[in-house]
């Protein structure tokens, strides 16, 4: 009998959870899923007699370390920062963790304590990161093995909705978590293009996009974090051009790029007595001059597009004209953005998403230059049975399984970047429909 | 005998220093200078006779407490995000403390525990913020004790190079703290206008300026951090404007916005092996394309400026575009481009500094509209005993007289906007040729 603790039981836990039920009995697993909300565990361990539902507050170290230890390993789907507090605890009690975060500066300074207990710290194995880094490794592995030597490796992935039910002018819909989407770009981009460090600024990591074709259908990809940190893990020294973005739908991001010019992703101050403003006079204050009749010119001014543009109409679209007034108190722009965000890009009931990625390979082989793409189209089951869910939470369902089978020996901290990892788990994701063509 | 403690004996503490051992024997004072750097506190005391320099490191807080303890008011001029463990030293052993910066909410959570101890916690008490609360509310007082309303008001200060040693293009020295100029303007501007909240994002902080002239020169002001929490404390809750701003030489905002965009004042990451970049290819890293032979133009394209142009000037004469290594490990690009400034606008010896104030009325009386300009222009007398040194130290210095003689009867959290701080200090300025017209 193996004992599995899963930490948080949000929208990404629905296909996690599922697989590991359905694989409970076989490998003799019990499964308790932990969150400070009772009832979201409670919707997912459903009457399950494998499972149990419990509510943590994973804040309280004593109660957290109680459960640690009464269990084999450890999945945590918490936000990135309590991660370590959990890692920490995972390593005085010898149990493995798995998670989907990057691997922080604090997490990776916990590798040699982990290796003297014995244990794996496996981060990046959810969708992005996660099957990017597998499915890349894969490819680079065999080119390399072949003897040709990688020029330019870029991968794009994106989680969107599927087409039949894209029926807003953003052709976007939340499904993950929407604070990461409202902050994502808030940081310096860094990548190497044709040998050049390349760094982009948040003001214009929206504005610096590539067009990608995926199945006849092209997107918009941006410039994703810190890809300079993967050239070594993924052995890419030699490469002249390594970057990781993420996917949009075609205009997406020169809007996205107007909300941040605008200043309405800005978390980082809250505004007094929010709840005395509308969402026009909001704008209003964020856009230069200060007659709010003329607001609508106003903003067209600032962005320098016209008032019949698609660009305008999307704006126009999330309601950022209407007097409607703000339900929030001292919320930051950020927040008052995402909390407006989520009632116009809900996934409604019956609705699917789309999980997009592709890898472009440039490398020379026998003297010759050639090329490579490998792309991943998913789909959801249903809005809760997401493709998200199902590419984050399987491959942190089939890399539990290897651990608890014995099947993975690599300690300390790690991203899935080898064989031992990518082998087993790319080969399981295909029953599941993740293949890449 | 009263005993003074100055923590910190920087460039700023000259002029503070100065006067406070030239009323020293008169009011029978001891003067504690002290500093992690014992040189620097050395220097100021000299081998003045009522004056002693000391080694403090700060961090340590049983001897911060020690040395608190023994005085009978404290004066720190260390970085701001140190005061607060200053200020609850001097709640414990019942000790004033002066300081030049602003007001930060923790600071402000002290001010019940201030006055239960007896003491002030006087902050803000320098040239921006301080002279500028101080000459802005005797004139607001007076407008309102006469009767009128004041509608608009705006407050703008420089701290610039005296014209006759401006002979850079971008008529710009440092005369105070270089990492501050750098990381100016980091966050959302707030005010109101025309009744209307405004908040300018940091992305074109430097682009809305408005011009201001004082004394038949022209200057640009941009809007300096939130203005809107001054609105109660300065009694304007009627005014329909509210605005404090900085100014700088024409030309600069546009040029500093463009360092901006660039992506060069980022502060948010480090640069790994920034010692193996030049300044040339640290550029190209930040624009737009990869080809380095090209960056001429890349950044005149990027920026929308010609090569002939003043800004493209400006770029180039700071030597960003020079093949010259940089000699920074691991550096933030903030950190970089300060060094680099550090070089290029230090004021060399003899070369005189200028602070110049502006403060712009409009207001009702008796059923008329009127207006009132009130300007300062203050020039250094060296290059030690700067402008800067000498508006922010003689408010503190001013401060720790009327303290040290019973003259200041207020406790808690303060700020001078009140007639007890501005009138005698205000008065005593007048002395020192610092003197609105």
């Amino acid at each position: 009998m193996r004992h599995i603790l899963i930490l948080g039981a949000g929208l990404s836990s629905s296909y996690l959870i599922k697989y590991l039920l359905e694989h409970a009995s076989h490998h003799n697993w019990t499964l308790t899923v932990a969150d400070s909300n009772i009832s979201l565990a409670q919707e997912k361990t459903n009457t399950h007699q494998s499972a149990s539902a419990i509510a943590l507050d994973v804040n309280d170290s004593y109660e957290l370390a109680q459960h640690i230890s009464e269990h084999d390993l450890v999945i945590s789907l918490l936000p990135p920062s309590m991660h370590i507090q959990v890692a920490k605890t995972c390593i005085q009690y010898k149990k493995h963790l798995i998670t989907a975060s990057y691997v922080s500066e604090d997490m990776r300074h916990l590798h040699t304590d982990a290796i003297k207990a014995g244990i794996v710290l496996l981060n990046e194995i959810g969708l992005d990161p996660g099957i990017d880094h597998m499915s890349a490794m894969e490819i680079i592995h065999q080119i390399q093995e072949s003897g040709g030597n990688i020029v330019s490796f870029k991968s794009y992935t994106g989680g969107l909705i599927a087409p039949e039910y894209d029926d807003n002018p953003w052709h976007y819909k939340f499904t993950w978590n929407p604070r990461n989407v409202v902050l994502a770009g808030q940081a310096t981009a860094s990548y190497i293009e044709n040998n050049e460090l390349k760094f982009i600024p948040t003001s214009r990591i929206f504005k610096q996009t590539e067009k990608i074709t995926v199945d006849g259908h092209t997107y918009e990809g941006y410039a994703n974090r810190d890809s300079l940190e993967y050239i070594k893990p993924y052995g890419l020294t030699a490469a002249k051009t390594v970057l990781r973005g993420t996917l949009r739908v075609n205009g997406f991001c020169e809007s996205w790029n107007h909300l941040i010019l605008l200043g309405l992703t800005d978390n980082s101050f809250a505004i007094k007595d929010s709840d005395s403003l509308t969402y026009r006079s909001w704008l209003s204050a964020f856009t230069p001059g200060t007659d709010i009749r003329q607001l609508e010119k106003r903003v067209c001014d600032f962005l320098k597009i016209s008032i019949e543009s698609e660009a305008f109409q999307k704006l126009k679209w999330l309601g950022l004209f209407e007097n409607v007034s703000i339900n929030m108190r001292e919320g930051t722009p950020a927040q008052i953005l995402q909390m407006l965000l989520q009632q116009k890009w809900k996934l409604q009931k019956g609705e699917l998403d789309m999980i997009v990625m592709q890898h472009q390979f440039v490398y020379e082989l026998n003297g010759k230059m050639a090329t490579m793409e490998s792309s991943l189209v998913v789909k959801g089951e249903d809005e809760k049975l997401t493709a998200m869910s199902k590419t984050v939470g399987l491959p942190m369902a089939i890399a539990t399984k290897l651990l608890l089978t014995g099947k993975i020996n690599t300690r300390g901290v790690q991203i899935p970047t080898t064989a031992e990892f990518y082998q087993p788990i790319l080969k399981e994701l295909k029953d599941y429909g993740i293949l890449f063509h």
